[in-house]
């Protein structure tokens, strides 16, 4: 009998978060899932790598009856610590998520639940981050969970080219079903709310809304999710724009 | 008389940084510079943003007579804090870095000095990340400050496509010249080094080498910093991968 499929899963939302038990308990019917993780949210924290101190990574209650560590590193270093050091075997797949709240359109490169996907893409293994459109820390994953099978189910037939990895997000309530597509052209704006600490002291809070630069009718990932559809968007880790590339050939420096 | 540019400069090694000072030095030829920093270093931060606890922007000394603020987010957050909060007027550039050590090729996506210029790109600024090829605190940033210069006054000229920035990378010593290209495909290999504290307790402290995946010959921002020149490598944040879409679109969900 060959062996079952290694499942690394991670989040950004920490160990303790929801949307990780819920992926857990849908991933572990493909194989052998195997959980890392932070202790506190790592939410927005991207791609980013820890090099100032050393990482450290300690077994916990296992959750659904899968090995699982909690690490004080980023989603990306749970990522390359698992890869590097911590498992005895290459996992064959890593799953990031389920995030509370979406990642789509310009989130992608804000979201620590992408960076892991990421950067499991670059170990040159099928990634995907899992996100539902719902902050709520006591969300209803059941309709979700589906979607996911689904995804995985299509990822394991399928497989995803290398260095690509999927952002996957998923509405609220009951999804129509699935439509691939590509990030919306967007940003945040207005960013911060203003306000005098205790001491005296003022602070800036990040804050904000989401302003999308397409037309309403564009089939986008914010399109799909405004429409009740889950949306799957590929992402490269080359971030060369080839089209200024060309413009920019032209230039006398 | 028309008003000098604003020019908005940070980094990710932190307000102390050599780097930092030798861009404030330079860019100041060109408008009136602001200046916005980390007291700690942000190495690694990528694009990652705080979202669980507020900022503080705090005028300090300045930087050869440049307006500074320390503050205590990621170089996103100074970026972010800076457009929306702090200033008078509208930034019309920002320039991050001149970090110590590359962003060449598969760095671009942990990279904070890259993190703040892919912010000032959303916030539709033409924005530039400069890195220099050394690590040393104590770099001789001399001939990179020509280069810096040189990308600059193209800029001026020439504009850069909405969100779009630069990513420009220069050599140790005496740079040839300057070459437009790619992002090399590569990663980083054998992150991790092992130890046991004075605790006793394991630690893994990030470490490895860069591989390179391309062809010694074939133009990207490696083999130009390998030849000497410095590298231009415009960066998009439409992180779609749009041949992996049109695959995807003939998956069954």
């Amino acid at each position: 009998m060959s062996e079952q499929p290694l499942i690394l899963v991670t989040n950004d939302d920490g160990i303790h978060a929801k949307g990780l038990r819920e992926l857990v308990e849908v991933i572990q019917l493909f194989g052998e899932v195997i959980v890392i993780s932070s202790e506190v949210s790592m939410s927005g924290k991207a791609c980013s790598i820890t090099v100032d101190y050393p990482l450290r990574a300690v077994p916990v209650e296992k959750i659904h009856g899968a090995k699982t560590y909690k690490c004080n590193g980023t989603p990306v270093d749970c990522v390359k610590l698992s890869f590097n050091s911590l498992l005895d075997r290459t996992p064959d797949y890593v799953v990031s998520g389920i995030n509370h709240g979406a990642n789509s359109s310009i989130s992608v490169i804000y979201s620590g639940t992408m960076g892991a996907a990421i950067e499991g893409s670059l170990h040159g293994v099928p990634s995907i981050g899992f996100s539902l459109d719902d902050f709520n820390p006591d969300a209803d994953f059941s309709k979700a969970k589906m979607i996911v099978a689904k995804v995985f189910q299509s990822v394991m037939e399928n497989g995803i080219p290398e260095f690509t990895c999927l952002n996957v997000n998923i509405p609220k309530g009951k999804p129509e079903g699935v439509k691939v597509c590509r990030q919306a052209h967007g940003k945040w704006e207005e960013e911060f709310q203003k306000g005098t600490d205790p001491h005296g002291r003022d602070f800036h809070w990040l804050a904000g809304y989401f302003k999308n630069f397409e037309e309403e009718s564009v089939e986008t990932d914010i399109h799909a999710l405004n429409n009740n559809f889950a949306s799957v968007v590929p992402v490269t880790v080359d971030m060369t724009c080839y089209k200024t590339m060309e413009q920019l050939k032209s230039w006398k420096f």
